[in-house]
Formats: C-alpha cells, structure tokens, sequence
C-alpha cells in the first residue's frame, strides 16, 4: 500500500465502517450489499478488466453474455426480484448489462395493460421467451409525446391495427435493446379509427422471429451506430410499412377499441405520469449518485498520490489535495454527493408514500411528486454531470486516459441530463407548479408543505454578524429560502406584467423561462440544503460522524452560496461583507474536511473491481498500475501495419513521387 | 435543401460573405483558404468519413497515411511552410493526421541547439530520415519541470550521457508519435557532471532503429492505450536504461557541457518561456476557436431544423430555436466565439510584436506576454470547452450520437483545458503578474498598459439609469474594468493581510489561491469584453456587419454579468435595480440575434465535410442523414454472434441448467 495514501487513514476523525453503514440504511444492508458484489465480482463472466479495449460490438456481446448469466446466476444464489439483493446487482455489475429496456417493456404492461394482457405477456417476458423493448421516442420527436407521427389504423374487417411510419422522421429511434436483441417492442402509435384521431396508444409488435430472429414483415430494424457512451447497448431504429397486429395487442387497462371500431377510455390517465416519476427517482441513484461518489473516490484517491510542485521550498513536493484549489474544487463535489445521497432517501420515501395514497385511490400527491421527481432530476443530473467532469479535469493528464475510469463516468451520466426527459423543459414544469402553488398561497389558498414557504415572501436581511455565524445551519436555510421564494414570486411578477400589458400568455411564459429555470432551481437547492441540514440532527452523535456530516452540509451550503452570489446579493438580504464572511467560511471549511477527505470515499465502499479505474484504487499504487494496465492495451498487443505500409516507405525513401 | 433552414438565410441582416471576409481578414484570404480546402477534401486520402466507426489502431493508421501523404500533396500543390496556405491545411485536415510531435521536435531543436546542432538535425527532420518526438512529461510529473527524474550522467571517459529512468515514476508519458512512430525524441532529464545535478536539460535520444524500427538497446517504449481522445495520437511511454549519447546531444544554444566536464551557461534562459507562449497563443485559434465554431454551426443549424412541442396551440410545433431557454443556451456560446476569435488575433499581434523587440534583444515585453498567453490559455479553453458541452446538450439525444459531431469536439476540446499548462496553474501565474503590476502600480512605479487600470481602484456606482444605458460599451466596459480592479485589490489586501498577521508568505498564497484565480480569470474577462468593444468601433458601417457585431458584443458582455452577478453586486457597483435591466438587455438581445443566427455561422464557412455532422450540414437534411449514417455502422454491417451464442439459447430454452 502506498504510505502516502495510507497515512491518510490512520487519522480519520470517525469510524468508516459505522459511516457506511449509516450510508447503506444499516450494518445488515452493508453485509447483504458486500455479498453481493463479492458473488459477482468473483464471477469471470461478470469481468469488466478489458473493457476500455473493447469495441461496440464487443461491448454490446458481452452486454448480452451477462445479461443471460445473470439469470443463470440469480437462481444459483436465489436472489429474487423482491429480494433484498436485488437492488445491489446492477451497482455490482457496474453498467454493462443488456435487457434493461426488457423489464421497461414488462413495466409497460403491467402498469398499462388490461388483466388478460398481463397474464398472457409477463410469463413469456419473465421466462425469456421473447426480448422485450420499449419504442416511444421518434427521429424527430423526444420530450413531446403528442407529437409522434407513427400511426396505427383500426382495421374493422379483419380487427387488426396497420402501423406505419409515414415519414422518416416518424422512424422510431433510440429505443434500447431493439437495435439488434428484441423480438418484440412496446410501440407508441396514434390511433385512428374511421378517420379519426384518437392521440397517443401504446401496442405490443413483435418485430423479429422468435425462430430464426429475422426481421418480420414490414419491419426495418437495425442499430442506430455508435455514441458517446452506451457502447453495449444496442440503441434501435425501427420502421413499420403496413404491420399488423391483433387488436387485442393495444394495452389497455385505461381505454379499449370495441370490435365495432368504437373507442372507449375509463380510468385516470394521471397514473401514467406516475411511472415516469417512478423511472426518474431510481435513475437519481443507480444512474448519478453512485457515478458521481466513484468519481470522488478516484480524484481524491488520487490527490494525496500525486505529488506536484512545492508549498514550501526546500520541502517534498506536495500532495495535489494540500492546494488549496485542489480542495476547492474536489471538496464541494464531495458534499453534493452526500447531499444528493440523502435527498434521493427523502424523494424515494415521498414516492413510497404517493404510492400507498394512489393505491387508496387518492391522487393528491400527483403534482407534487411530479414537479418533485422532475426538478430534482434535473439539478442532480446537472449537478453531478458537472461534479464528474471537475473530477475528471482535477486529475491532469491521466485523468483524460479511460484507464483512469473517468471518461467513461462522465461519458455516461452526461446522458442522464438528457434521457427521461431534457432537463429545461423539466426544470419548466418544476416551474408550472411553483408559480401555480405561489398564486394560490397568495390567494391564501391552501398549497402541499413542501411549498408554504413561498406564501411568506418580504424583504429582509441576513442577521449574521460574523463568518461562525455562517455555520448555523438557520441562517444558510433561511437565506436559501428568501433566495427561492423571491426568484419565484419575481417571476410570477414579471408573467402577470407582461400579460397585462397585452403580451400572449404563451409568448409572456416563453419570455420568462430563463428565469424560469432558475426559480426551480433554487427551489430544489433549498430543499436539498435544508433536507441535508436535517438529516444531520438526526444523527446519533456517536463516532464522529455527525460532526463530519454537519462540516459537508455546510460546506455543501456555502459552496451555493459562494458560487451563485448573484441571486443572494440581489435585493440586500447577503451583503457584500456578509458575502465575505460566506467566503471566509467556506473556505476555512476546505482544510478541516481535507483531513478527512479518504476516509470519507472510503465510506462509499467502492471495490478497486467496480472502480475499474488505475487512478482511484484502493492501494493507492497509480503509476505501477498505469504502466500494468497500458501494456495491456491493442494499441501495444497488435501489430500495426502502418510501419510497414507507411513509415518504412518514408524513412528508407522508398515512397513514390517523394 | 430542407425550406425550415432555407427560410433562415433569407432575412440576413447582413452579407455573409462579407463577415467571411473580415472574419479571414480578407477576401484573398478567403480564397485561399477555401482553395485549400477544395484540394484537401477532393483527395480521397484525406477522407474522415467513417472515423466515427474506427477503432483507436485504425484511426492511428489513418492520420499516419495521412501524415505521409500530406508530403507528398504539399509538393504537389506547391504549398510550402512559409507559404499563405499553410496555416490552412491543419484546418481543412480538421486533425486527424500524426507527426504533429515531429514539428514540436524540429522547432525545439532549432530553438535550443546549437548552429552545429540545427545544421545536423533539421535537414534530417525536414525530409523525414527519421521520425522526432518531444519527451518532457512523465508518469509522476507534469507542470513542474523542476520535479522531472529523468537522469543524464556525463561520462568523462567516453564522452557520453547515460540516460536513465530510476524509478517508474520518472517513466515518460504521453508524448505523441512516441508510442508506435518516433525514432528519435527530444528526453527532457536532470543533467550530473561529477555527482552534481545541474537541473533540466534536453537530449536528443534515438529510440528506435532506422533500419528495421526496433527498440533500440537500453529503451522500452509503447503506447499508454485509449484516451478521451486523440484516438489517433500514439502518445506513448519510455523507460532508458544506461541509454548512452555522445555529448553532442544535449541541445546547446544556452549552455554546453565541455569535454573536460565543465558546465558553462550563456545567453538568455527566459526565451525558454517564449517557446510556451507561442504554442499557447497557436492551440487557442487551431485547437479551441475552431471546435466551438464548428459546435455553434453544428447546435444551431440543428435548432432550426428540429421541431418540438408548440409555443402556441394550434399552431405547427416550434423551431426548437424560437424557445428563450434555447436561444440562452446556444447565442451567448455563438457571441463568445467570435469574442474570442477577435481576442486571438490581438494576442498573435502582441505575441508578433513581442518576438520582434525580442530579436532587437528587448525582453522587457515577456512577462506580460507569458501572464497574457498564460491566462487566456486558461479562461478561453474553460469557456470554449462549456461552450461545446452547452452546444452538445443543446441537441438533446441526437446531439450525443457520434455522429453529431459533437461527442468528438467535446471530448477533444477538454484536452485543451489540461495540455500545454493545467488551466488553475496558469491562472495563478497571471495572478502572480496582477499582484505584482498593482503592488507596483499602487507604488507609482510603471507598469505594462494593459495593467495600469489597476491603479485606478476606487469606489463607485454605475451610471446605467435604464436597460437601454447597458448597451452602451463605455458602461459595460466601466462594470468589467472596475469589477477585475476590485477583486485584484482586495485579494492583494488578504495576502497582505495574512503576511502582516504572521502566516507565512507560501501559506498565505495558497490561502488565496481560489481568489487569486478568480481575479485573473475576471482581468482576462475584461480585457475580451474591451477588444470586443474596439473592434466593433473599427468595423466598417457598410453591409450591416457592424450592426450585427455590436449586438454580439453586447451580448457576450452582459451574458458575463448576468452570469457572474455576484462579483459585480458585491460592493455595490451595479445596484439590484440595474442587474434587472442588465437582464432585461441581455434577454432582450436574444430573439435581435436569433434572427442572424444562421447567416452568423454560415460565415464560420466550415464545409459539410469539414463538420462531419448528420446534424450540422448546410441543407439542414437532419433525419436522413442520420439513418444514412447509421446504416453503414459496423454494428449493422457486421454480423454479431451474440444471437447465436447467447439469445438463441436463451429464446429457445437450451441453456444449460436455466
């Protein structure tokens, strides 16, 4: 072990170990977390050593091979889908697992299809006897459904639908697992009976042969080519010409087509927004925090490794971490990753109640969860896309190298931002509803708890005196909180000014959404701050955590403030000495929190395995690790024909016309 | 051509060829350079059509043929190194081609070697008998050349150095053309002559044969495997054990080591520093401006081309660039490019007339030029690099295909954040410079005239009384100048401060640090705004050129004050009240240039083939490009035997024990 690393441990104000088990929910999770990484990492097919080599298509058969062990593996170790292994399988696997668009497509049906439906499709879909995908999004079509332009005819003579794809930007595109691996797909269609548009349905198209695995009838299928990660997804296009399917495949728990083409719809349709929010609140987890901890693992691993330049002359050059810019940057990202580890607790807990009141039949939380679930998919998404590149780039040179598992990370969940919804048009409906709730607050109507403080805007100042003063966890949620309820009631200001003065109500929104975003924004960071600061209370005070935890929140908390002055300075309520006294917090924060910077990644609990990465193991042995792992690299085990073909020709001058 | 972008260059404010002209710095410009790009994109060897499919070896391979072709082509046609083409070709080749290192071997030859060396070497290089690399970078060690451990150790008895490698962290890494092309490099390593370390110093070393390209005795080298980027760089790694050179092989214009073991030191060592200023002033224009001017075609021409969602019901679904939230993502990125294209030509005429008082032996102009190229290096890479990942985001899903474009700029340009100096780094040595100048300023003495401003540090108010008054140069102007005086007077003060109270003077930088970045990067920021605003007052009034740049530039500046609000409220300067209507303007601006957009970066006048786009092409045919595309990716033309290893087994219940 690398004494540099390891004498970073010997110093750890609190016990890791009770750390991470307050991190998993408990010591029993913690065990029943590591038995499960232990059973797939010694697993060779679950292997993931070679895969900064890989090409697309080998990334996309090894996707595959797993996906089809892990069945095999599951019953060997009897894990089962409601167990409680379950959840730590696919943090285990690390990413490189096809069929995932198969359980949407089973989702799909479940939540959408009628009983008889569920009953004949979950068996075949749950035994593997079909590949299922999920085709929703179009060539020219993302975020707004109604304005998919595939079709789907109700044929009365012989009951069936006909789909097409009338245009090509009508061509399904993007849909996982269809581009090579499904036999059938949930495809979004308008329904036209008569003549006459129904909106957006959902059918069930088988679109290969479950013999031979040919294309069927009609269908063009294919890969939609290479991204900027996903390699080992099969990402899919699909056209349809006159494809038809029985009219028993429509899904349809909520309406149904009659044999008589007449169209009827029963039940609430607001569930459907409900499995959006369901996807988002997981992906927060699975898709971003866990990225963004392994990224703070690796760069600050690797900070107190890397030796460069002096503090002080005639001293050993210094470890990265003792810059104070180095702290700076790796130790704010570091915060927002318990931050949003805690807040994603809180959202998840939100939805397991919504859950239990719409099982009541009560829709109440509807509105909430979904201004919720979109908001704060958006500024995590953003936050840590953004936290991940800031490690990367405070890792120089070999953080640019994908042996050092940083590009592939950022590669990733930079598509977090974009998938399940673009984040400006979420941050937008975030806004709807707080401009909504803040009119009716207004109007002393009355508005979820979530939202009362933005009934009790007024000006104000910050009473802080001092820099310690900025410490109390009152006066940052108090500032947080005038910040957000004054970006939203200004708005809603300006929306009301403008449509008095005669500007459209569409035109007068579409004029505000830059400010917009921002109000949601503040928003969701009040919560996030103020949901931090309470966790930290209900921590035992045992074993030093709470006093590590209360030295993140509030740096997490000064690191907002510090880096969107703007919107605190704005109306007086921070001044500008005040601000001072932020800045002066803030970064006397930096070098206590240093201190403890290791043992506060190790309390992820990565293994080197799942880290994957030469910079950010365990051992602290980067350089011997570099040189390791590049050896192994095509580049050094091919021979390249260029030297004969190209090189040898220039040097002996043996190149024609030269 | 697709009428939604058609529709777009018909209501041009302004004659793009025109803006082509100016922005090329002349019409014969032009056509120069668009003759050398007809000649580069009409050789079929020079074609990057399936670079988004190719593999790190294949790509290598490529830009290898490529490099020697390019020989051939420039006798051909004549071009020459001294010619006007020249600094076209790299553009039109639009980078995929190897043997850039062999230039940076060349030119650190002629800078540091002796006229005997020159005469020896540079014939050699020219007509490429071998194959140079440069070699200054290692496993353990990176911007503090200091710290290199690389050992040269005179040996009396035969006249040699003997190159080592003591330890692996003393292991050369990353210099390009080294993996797999180079036979000689230039090894930067700490020179012993009798057991005394005379510090850095340069070798030419042969690293392979010239017969057969082995290793040569003593020197194991390779590739150091897959990047972000630069997939066709063979950056590689070198180890030297008792590697002998004659003495005539450390470079030695400034210092020579005699045969009896005498050092003796002459001349100048500060041009050492000019050589890095030269190649940072060079990357900005051909590695930064160009990518964010090709990710602005790219994003914006897609946004007029792309539809979504509605702004007003009934109507067709809207250009996505009609939406504000769009038109603030992408124009303020558009504004800053042709910000910074403007503030690389004045730093190449700082930097033309600094080399030409330095050949009258005048140095008393590279301090300000090393704070200048040091800190513009930094703020336009960072900006530049956002810029693109902004651009990227902006075109949602289909913005994160490969075939895009934008993944490979993106990936690309960050590099430009990390090489050629760490950006934090840099901008401390502009800091450095500020402190001094003011220090020096505030004593009376004289300073460089960019700098005298911050002798002018007093308290004040912005006059602006309405929005209008924002467009006004000399009040943004005012607002950025006072801001970056401020933040350089008060960081000094802190330093002074924390000296005064008895921390010592390195702490106290390092306390600092985090402000003092801040500081440069605002001074920068200011200095881009001011030559912004000159050169729009230079514009000829004809053609609506000038008209359509002052918009650009207000813009640019006022998105710099929106965005950083907090520095500009901090002490009072801009009131709450004016930040409104500095919003209002800038918000106002948007849908003023929007109407441009398209003639704006038409006149970028990159060809479909030089953006490599599905999306950014002249003719706006989005969708069918894409599908094109995709049709001719390996993972459509290649069979994959994923189905029959693993689906059909699974489809078909023959996996064992399942």
């Amino acid at each position: 072990i690398n004494p540099d690393i390891a004498s970073e441990r010997q110093t750890a104000s609190f016990s890791v170990e009770k750390l991470m088990a307050w991190l998993d929910g408990s010591a029993e999770h913690t065990r029943i977390r590591r038995a499960v990484v232990e059973a797939i990492e010694c697993d060779p097919v679950f292997s993931r050593e070679n895969q900064y080599f890989q090409s697309q298509n080998e990334r996309y058969e090894e996707a595959v091979k797993k996906a089809v062990h892990l069945q095999k593996k599951m019953q060997e170790m009897g894990w089962t889908e409601n167990g409680p292994e379950y959840k730590y399988i696919y943090r285990a696997l690390a990413g490189d697992v096809a069929f995932l668009l198969h359980r949407v497509f089973m989702r799909s049906i479940s939540m959408l299809g009628s009983d008889k439906q569920v009953a004949k499709w979950i068996p075949l879909a749950t035994q593997y006897q079909l590949i299922g995908s999920y085709a929703q999004t179009e060539l020219g079509h993302g975020t707004y459904l109604q304005g998919l332009e595939t079709t789907a005819v109700f044929d009365i003579t012989t009951q069936e639908f006909i789909l097409n794809t009338p245009k090509i930007s009508a061509m399904k595109w993007w849909p996982g697992d269809m581009g090579r691996s499904a036999t059938h797909t949930v495809a979004f269609a308008q329904l036209y009976i008569h003549g006459k548009c129904y909106g957006v349905h959902p059918f069930i198209v088988q679109i290969r042969s479950l013999q031979d695995h040919s294309l069927c009838p009609g269908i063009t299928a294919g890969d939609i080519g290479p991204k900027m990660s996903f390699e080992h997804a099969d990402n899919g296009f699909l056209m349809l010409q006159n494809v038809r399917i029985p009219r028993e495949n429509m899904l349809s728990k909520f309406c149904e087509v009659q044999p008589d083409g007449t169209y009827v719809r029963w039940g609430s349709q607001k569930i459907n927004y409900f499995t959006m929010t369901s996807v988002r609140i997981s992906l927060i987890s699975d898709e971003v925090i866990t990225p963004v901890m392994k990224a703070c693992t690796i760069a600050i691993r690797y900070s107190v490794v890397r030796r460069q330049s002096k503090l002080k002359p005639g001293e050993q050059e210094a470890k990265i971490l003792d810059y104070q810019t180095q702290q700076e940057k790796l130790l704010p990202q570091l915060a927002a990753a318990y931050a949003f580890h805690l807040i994603s607790n809180y959202l998840q807990e939100l939805f397991d109640r919504g859950y239990r009141e719409i099982q009541r039949k009560n829709f109440d939380m509807l509105p909430e969860l979904h201004a919720f679930s979109s908001g704060f998919k958006a500024i995590i998404t953003q936050y840590c896309t953004s936290a991940v590149e800031i490690c990367l780039r405070a890792c120089g040179g070999h953080g640019y190298s994908l042996l050092s598992g940083l590009p592939s990370l950022y590669t990733k969940i930079l598509a977090s931002c974009i998938y399940e919804g673009e984040n400006t048009i979420l941050l937008l409906q975030t806004a709807r509803f707080l401009i909504k709730c803040f009119m009716a607050a207004s109007a002393g109507q009355p508005v979820p708890p979530s939202v009362t403080y933005l009934a009790a805007v007024k000006p104000g100042k910050c009473p802080a005196k001092n820099k310690l003063d900025f410490l109390s966890p009152d006066i940052y949620m108090e500032a947080y909180r005038h910040t957000a309820a004054r970006l939203v009631s200004s708005t809603a200001a300006k929306l009301q000014d403008l449509t008095q003065s005669g500007v459209k109500k569409h035109d007068a929104w579409n004029q505000c959404t830059v400010q917009l975003a921002r109000a949601a924004k503040a928003h969701c960071h009040y919560i996030t701050v103020k949901n931090f600061a309470e966790a930290v209370v209900k921590i035992e005070t045992q074993a030093g955590i709470q006093k590590i935890m209360k030295h993140l929140c509030d740096l997490f908390a000064l690191h907002g403030i510090f880096s969107n002055a703007g919107i605190f300075l704005h109306d007086g309520y921070i001044s500008g000495t005040q601000m001072d006294m932020v800045t002066a917090s803030y970064l006397d924060l930096l070098p206590v929190i240093r201190k403890d910077a290791v043992p506060l990644v190790d309390a992820f609990d990565f293994t080197d395995k799942s880290l994957n990465s030469a910079l950010g193991s365990y051992d602290g042995q980067v350089y011997q690790r570099l040189y390791e792992w590049a050896q192994k690299s095509p580049t050094n085990t091919q021979m390249s024909p260029a030297y004969e073909r190209y090189l040898k020709p220039l040097l002996h001058k043996k190149l024609s016309k030269l």
